[in-house]
């Protein structure tokens, strides 16, 4: 090992926005609200409970409201929602959430089919969403999706993923994350990003939100955290991921990742044996096979 | 990056014997040499053809000798096979197998439940067979099975790992495999016990037999390869793996890691594009779906 490892990393959690978003089968509020205390009470420490789009568009998070009057919310845990629009940033004011996620994506096609946007006009109004959420005191991690590659584009130059973070960064978020929202990255990637990204960003927190595409999430992870990064994105069972391609994993699993770090020798105050069953509690209510590892083990394997 | 990386990697093919050793669809002996030429045709230059076990033990291997007979050996391919016993290394000679992997357990009741054999009973057994196949022109790549982990006993000591490789190295093998038998291994522990290990081996190479029991495979796989391993047991899917438990997954698929290490920069002398289309015919022959990411991913994904 050239330098130590990160003694401790926080995930956060997005079962429930990036997770179920695709999901035919409802998830209802109840059982939201059943699966957010339940991973509080495993010792998840940041919760993305939704986001604010069009129900119509994403009928899995119409319920955004309600969920939001109904958690209880436990001091010492960050409740978060994604943000895409400045009518979504409006109704999340109004119920006080108090920490966002607003990103761009680096892809000039993604962009104008994720949010009918160029890329510049999309930052332009990412930038003014910051400047609103800030202003009126709500916390913002903002980032750059297909920081690592396109679906659509495949490659995209470091320099137009700089550029992005830069513009953002020049707003005063509390974290800027890269998103391999297509899952291409690569570990060499991933250190290499990173080094760049914090030449430009100093001592504010990197995030990284991973996807298990093409089987390297972890292996992205661990370069990641080699380099430093101590915040990721993970999702329950892992589930989610990439809506672009049937048959693709899905995000990376929060269970195999507390795997991992807790062997490693790396904290992240989980409790690995509750979060196990609250992810196959889950799986269950879901009538789904989860793509995470360590949930289908038993034993000596559960550590 | 810290050091540089490889320039190229070789992939050891297991899927003939690690893969499909514990499938009860028997593979038929033509099927297998379709496989092995098809293997070798999209540039794999390391294939793991059979074990040479009891027949009734494993109904999977029962074809070795006409296998070995009917191989079409292309130059510059290494075919290798599993030694287990004295009576498997003759049957071995007898065909010309030329490349033999012989192993020893770390973990005393996997040792005894493997071969019957205390480690040090089974450790004098692998001796003998090493200096028998040497002396016999035959390529030995000689290794410690749950090197990282077992099953049954949980943590290994890293001094009986140590221990272990220091006296098959005596013999002077080719190779040194460090094989994480159970996938209980983490990324940290793959740098710490490389690093222990090169201090004894010197210059001979190292290999490592990675299981992705955990999700962990390729996190595995990366940190060893930053820490200067260039060989990699893979199965063709990622089929086979861990016998232990059900629903484990396999071993780390041949095409992720070649998708992976493409993509990071280092060559394998494979073609991705031909590789995933012999591991979807194979899955197509088996009627499985495979574990591997890429083989069922389209366009921009497969690289």
């Amino acid at each position: 090992m050239k330098s130590p490892l990160p003694a401790k990393a926080v995930l956060h959690e997005v079962v429930l926005r990036d997770g179920i978003q695709n999901e035919k089968n409802i998830v209802s509020t109840e059982e939201k609200l059943r699966l957010i205390d339940r991973l509080a009470a495993s010792g998840v420490r940041r919760i993305e409970v939704s986001s604010f789009v069009n129900p119509k568009l994403v009928p899995q998070m119409a319920d955004a409201e309600e969920l939001w009057k109904r958690i209880d919310r436990k001091k010492g845990i960050v409740y978060s929602a994604l943000i895409l629009s400045e009518r979504g940033l409006d109704r999340a004011m109004a119920c006080g959430v108090p920490h966002v996620g607003i990103f761009v994506s680096a892809s000039e096609t993604h962009s104008r089919k994720n949010s009918n946007k160029s890329i510049d006009e999309a930052l332009k109004e990412a930038l003014t969403l910051i400047r609103k959420a800030s202003s009126s005191g709500i916390k913002v991690r903002t980032g750059v999706m297909n920081a690592f590659g396109c679906a659509y584009e495949g490659k995209i130059p470091p320099r137009q993923v700089l550029k992005l973070v830069g513009s953002l960064f020049d707003e005063g978020p509390e974290e800027i994350c890269l998103a391999d929202t297509s899952g291409l990255g690569n570990p060499r990637q991933m250190k290499e990003m990173i080094s760049r990204v914090r030449e430009l960003t100093g001592k504010t927190s990197i995030s990284l939100h991973l996807h298990n595409t093409r089987g390297q999430g972890m292996a992205n992870l661990w370069a990641a955290l080699e380099e430093g990064v101590t915040i990721f994105d993970t999702s329950l069972g892992g589930l989610g991921g990439c809506p672009f391609i049937a048959g693709a994993r899905g995000n990376i699993a929060t269970e195999d990742t507390v795997s991992m770090l807790h062997d490693a020798g790396v904290r992240t105050g989980i409790d690995l044996k509750k979060l196990i069953e609250v992810s196959q509690g889950f799986e269950k209510h879901m009538g789904l096979v989860f793509p995470a590892a360590v949930s289908h083990l038993t034993g000596a394997f559960c550590r």
